[in-house]
């Protein structure tokens, strides 16, 4: 097997890591903007396939695929984002006796669809909010569901996801309003302008289970994340366990999880997003079709390399272990290291790290596509690193992330991060005592 | 409580990074070759205590302690070496009202007399080699004891440890030799010229057993950790579990170190190091009253953080965990990378770190007292950092620690440094099948 890896920034270096442990050969592609970039140095060869804009270089299927027969890939890792949750690409991948490293199209086709899997999953047996059966049609069948199921409700783009297409109406008048810019947003964005309605649950907590299934059909899960540390959808920290999950809710979610992706034959890395309200129900949300930028938290939990584990099923082996052998410890906490502005809006920072030393030491993970000295292109997103901590304790694991964090030097003209906000956030009681739901970093940057 | 932390390098900034999750303040001391040094930022306060010379700063008890009463820090951590196996400097701290990270100053006194607790270690019923009773006082008692066991012999200062003072002798001539050079050594070196002499065990592995022991008399063990990869006795690699051990052995290794142990009456962290032969009997070496070097080993497979075991226990607190709470999983191993070029006899390459760009993602933890632009200086060892890999079993650590350490760029003018030789050494089918003993190295840098 020889692995391209069609993505950049730290889930590049995160793929070709665990590619030179098992022996892989790796392919990096690279747009003009990542010439110097670190997943680049990461790979034993590299392929440039076009310019910075990511719509003709990580994005352009036929340059990707065309660096894949040129250096005789015979597999490809899309990482997350760019073309991960792209069917089609994984179809032209298997049009040329590529392996797509990823769940098969059509069950991407199928989880793609956030507004049919949503039934799909109801289907399964698993609990869905009250909403729309499928694509809402106009802004009048849309009213009709709102009066229907009660206001406030939620307008989602189905083939959206990770956040985005996502608005909030407290009544009809927004409804309709919500309705027209979100359909318009997901036409323009994801070039299908369907949406779907469901009943928005204030105070949630954003739990999300990390799935792996293989071709021999078992499906296991490895217990969930918590990600209700968001801003406008955007996660910033990620914890594991849930804090204050009751058990029997953490049970029944694991079990959500695995009947919810054998129903769709689900193969490979996946996620499932649920919300749980502030009486401990859970409602399904989404499933996302790639590994995600927080999977390194279950890794911590768990012992497992999830990266491993895709290349394992996408070579027709089984899963290195079934679900008796999943054993979680401890506690872990992911923060989002971005070259953002919290001051100034979290206006993008790019600019040169004179400045990058990673702390180190116990139970500390670093996961980052730059070094001292390298430049963060304004092109892409601007995440820097990805800071991940063990502890056996959730008090523990807290008091280590802030050590990380003010270890943590990334300095440059012009460069500002989310360092000095993330040791902010970790440091606020709601957050001690894991009572925080998805709304706290909004309120909290209001005060 | 307030803690100084009377050591340098690494080991400084590992303690420190502790004191700092455990809301502990810190004052670092340093020598004037280490005024811009990566522990003296590490910690809250910072007192210079002398030029660059050991025993006129970090070994200089009076600068040490006025470093402690000036700041008004009522603990000192030792780390390891400098003065961490001095009992009188643990009276010291004592007679000021200074309490010394580490066992009681007594149980130091029979720990360091590596003649005396072999004769007490044999009496709390674990294995010793034939050898002397206590320290030799003549040469002719030297060679009367090689008759009576048996060529080859070694002879070891009663004041040694850690790899130094020690001397094989193949026959009687020899041994009045060694008896010669080596008590002479150890008057120099340790002020003490004592020596012991024991049967001499070829192709053994060099396996210690981590200690933890409170004030309740809870004595526990964390499992052991083979060190066998060595060069003069001193090591380069560490990990555990030790490969190819029978179950049995270590149980037995596990019991032997706890009886020992209590024995004495050990409090805090410390080593027990065994022999273990071909036919897989162990034999006691010695102890080690001090956090080693290659601890991490030991935390990443215990998910235990053993400097604040030894805080806790110096505050009078029990241990946090029982010998039933303790699992061990997966495989680590430590490789220390040290300033040193391997082609030119080991020679120290101190300098200016150009370039250092540690390893990161999943399963590698660093940890170093210097980062990019540092200088290491020529005044002390020449450990620049301890990589330490984790992996589900041992091949998979050992592919991780290639890939880590091919990640790990230290670079500098003169600065050569033990990579590709620990690189070279982890290849080696002797290591993969894990049968290489302590004298492996030396016949590999031979041939």
């Amino acid at each position: 097997m020889k692995i391209l890896i069609a993505n950049r920034g730290e889930i590049a270096v995160r793929v070709a890591r665990t590619c030179r442990e098992l022996g892989i050969p790796t392919v990096a592609v690279y747009s003009t903007a990542d010439r110097e970039a670190r997943h680049v140095a990461a790979c034993d060869e590299a392929v440039h396939i076009g310019p910075a804009a990511a719509r003709r270089s990580y994005l352009y299927v036929p340059a990707v695929i065309e660096a894949a027969l040129r250096t005789g890939a015979d597999a490809i890792h899309p990482g997350y984002g760019f073309l991960s949750e792209n069917a089609d690409f994984a179809r032209v991948c298997a049009g040329h006796g590529i392996t797509f490293i990823g769940p098969r199209p059509e069950v991407m086709d199928l989880v793609g669809d956030k507004a049919r899997v949503r039934s799909l999953m109801a289907g399964a047996g698993l609990p869905v909010l009250p909403g729309s059966e499928g694509a809402v049609p106009s802004p009048d069948d849309a009213e009709k569901i709102g009066a229907e199921i009660g206001y406030p409700v939620i307008v989602k783009a189905a083939a959206g996801g990770g956040g985005r297409g996502i608005a909030v109406a407290r009544d009809a008048a927004e409804l309709r309003e919500v309705y027209r810019s979100t359909t318009a947003f997901a036409q323009q964005v994801f070039g299908d302008g369907s949406v779907y309605v469901e009943r928005f649950v204030p105070a949630a907590r954003h739990v999300e289970v990390q799935l792996l299934g293989d071709d021999t059909g078992r499906v296991i899960h490895l217990g969930e994340r918590d990600c209700s540390l968001q801003r406008r959808n955007q996660k910033l920290v990620e914890e594991a366990p849930s804090p204050l999950l009751p058990e029997e809710v953490r049970r029944r979610l694991g079990e959500y999880a695995v009947a919810g992706a054998r129903h769709v034959g689900y193969t490979g890395a996946g996620t499932m997003e649920f919300l749980v309200d502030a009486a401990g129900d859970a409602t399904f949300m989404e499933i996302n079709a790639r590994i995600q930028v927080e999977h390194p938290v279950t890794e911590l939990l768990a012992g497992v390399d999830l990266v491993a584990e895709q290349i394992r099923v996408a070579s027709g082996e089984p899963l290195s272990l079934t679900q008796e052998q999943v054993t979680l410890t401890g506690a872990a906490i992911e923060c989002r290291v971005n070259a953002e502005d919290p001051a100034d809006g979290f206006r993008p920072t790019p600019g040169r790290l004179t400045v990058f030393r990673p702390p180190g030491g116990p139970g500390v993970r670093v996961d980052s596509g730059f070094a001292q000295g390298d430049r963060v292109p304004p092109d892409y997103d601007s995440l820097v690193a990805k800071l991940v901590v063990w502890a056996p304790t959730r008090e523990q694991a807290i008091a280590r992330a802030d050590r990380a964090l003010a270890e943590f030097a990334v300095e440059g003209p012009g460069v500002a991060t989310t360092v000095p906000l993330l040791r902010t956030l970790l440091a606020q009681p709601e957050f001690a005592a894991g009572t925080h739901t998805t709304g706290f970093v909004t309120e909290f940057l209001s005060r």
